[in-house]
């Protein structure tokens, strides 16, 4: 099948062979996948990944190797963490956290920038027939704002801001708008921000921010080192900082004022599917305006080489790649 | 008036002229003081702050100004944080946080290595009759491991680890295993270990630690910039790990593991001393062993010198400047 490998460098490959579904899996044929920035951070070390790139995927299942026939033929997306099923995460429902878990394109199983994927059954989500496919493929970085709300709570009165405008800082923005918290978006690049504008979201320049430890929540969405240092600066005493950013750079960091202004930062990765595809079947959060590149999947080099340049900026950029549809029927 | 002054070098000095109380402050002249890591992290360039250090004092109220005369001549202790009282952290009860607020020995307040300080009379409690000046001194240092479950859920089921054999991890084992979880504390030195086993606390040498994530909660308290890595590779996913430690140095970070593992990062810093003086008159906590000396005041610079040679293996000391009884009858 083509895919998108990388093996300390990117290409493109036309004959790599499919992956076939372990007990209780599905064999689901890709019809549309989005880059990530933690993408283009496995590209410059993160992880030590080898392999097919792409997590963020929405599909047909082809075949289930298994007794749950009823998912041939469905339209899914599907959770990307893989969990053993014995240990003492997976038994109370965290595989996300399963210490021998393998990660779709990211850890110990091949992703979705491929004509075919891989996954359990158990990872699954039916998607909902008012939603397009172009739609559908954000349920897993929507999935991931939701993890904020999750484990943090926002209350209507909190001042949050969110740094970064990349996918995940305008999905944050337009998710956690909902709480009814008073949110500003901090960015660099005018055509991000209007689509947060649009949606009735403060947006201010990062050049025009005034550093000041008045924000309740920092959610920290940039994908650069130096985020975190800028949310120290901006989040209020006993506040607290949300860590959504993975990156392969390692960063000096003073953790005095961690202590002294007795902060709390909370990890914050992979979040709940069942709530991100309400929220895109209602209606509740417009995605549309994030796709500004399609891209068929021998062209998906391409796309990585305009996302690299946005990020060169610093910032996550939005393009996505996307194989068109006469391309994908060929599958 | 006697005092041991940092203006770059640490020095005793015979005459520097003593505070003046402002309104509703109090004169107190000082009996006994003990050395905190902070302190010694100040000459280390932390804060910046020059003049008398020493923040751990019990002494006895000699004058003030104001109506409160009550307190004259009361054997008190001291909260160290003196807020502004009119802005919102003020307001709310939380002048540890106020952005005007000086610190006693720390910023904007000469310290408590000297025969007189001052602070606000809101400052002060009443140290218990059954108290010795030896038990009352480690009120501070008590009451900021207290801060621990006043920001952080600690269950009876919890398995627990506290970083650091030096006076705050030793006296945060030693506090917290009255919330009946499971502790481990882990050090360097025998004699200081010896007495969390004293107090039937497991004790495990740094250099038998298995670093494995299973750790619900951990306490670093290591006053080394070393320790939140140790502690990133103890605490379980989804763990807490509660921040003590205020050092100098900044330290290269490698921020996905909380991203990855969901961790949450609590910073901790003063706590209350209501809690810790009852621990302390109730018996529940035993402080006598943590003195390891007791030096004139005119002698503090030995002991701070004894207190780096400990500090040279990279662990707090819990050696104390403590003026002897006949000399501090002279003040």
């Amino acid at each position: 099948m083509k895919a998108i490998l990388f093996d300390g460098d990117l290409k493109f490959v036309e004959h790599h062979p499919p992956p076939e579904p372990a007990r209780d899996e599905a064999l689901i044929r890709v019809r549309l996948a989005g880059i990530c920035n933690t993408d283009l951070e496995i590209t410059r070390g993160y992880m030590g990944f080898r392999g097919i790139l792409g997590h963020e995927f929405v599909g047909i299942v082809e075949r289930v190797n298994g007794p749950q026939q009823e998912w041939v033929g469905k339209r899914v997306v599907g959770e990307i963490n893989c969990g053993c099923g014995a240990c003492e995460y997976c038994l109370r429902g965290a595989k996300n956290h399963c210490p021998q878990r393998t990660v779709l394109g990211i850890a110990g199983r091949e992703g979705a920038f491929a004509e075919h994927i891989t996954l359990p059954v158990a990872n699954l989500w039916e998607v909902p027939e008012n939603l397009l496919d172009e739609e559908a493929v954000f349920t897993e970085p929507l999935a991931a704002t939701l993890e904020i709300p999750e484990e943090v709570h926002i209350r209507p009165t909190d001042r949050l801001i969110v740094l970064g405008d990349g996918k995940l800082g305008l999905l944050a923005s337009l998710g956690l708008r909902l709480t009814q918290a008073d949110i500003t978006l901090v960015g660099k690049h005018e055509n991000k921000m209007k689509i947060a504008r649009d949606h009735d979201i403060r947006v201010v320049f990062l050049r025009d921010l005034k550093m000041t430890k008045v924000y309740d929540v920092v959610v920290e969405a940039t994908g650069s080192p130096e985020g975190f240092g800028a949310a120290l600066k901006l989040v209020r005493p006993r506040g607290r900082i949300v860590l959504k950013s993975t990156v392969a750079d390692k960063k000096e960091i003073d953790l005095a004022p961690i202590v002294i202004d007795e902060v709390q930062v909370i990890g914050s990765r992979c979040g709940p599917f069942g709530p991100a595809l309400n929220m895109l079947s209602k209606r509740l959060v417009d995605v549309s305006p994030l796709i500004t590149g399609i891209f068929p999947v021998d062209r998906a080099e391409e796309a990585f080489e305009k996302t690299k340049d946005k990020k060169a900026v610093n910032w996550n950029s939005d393009i996505r790649i996307k194989k068109n549809r006469k391309f994908s029927k060929k599958f």
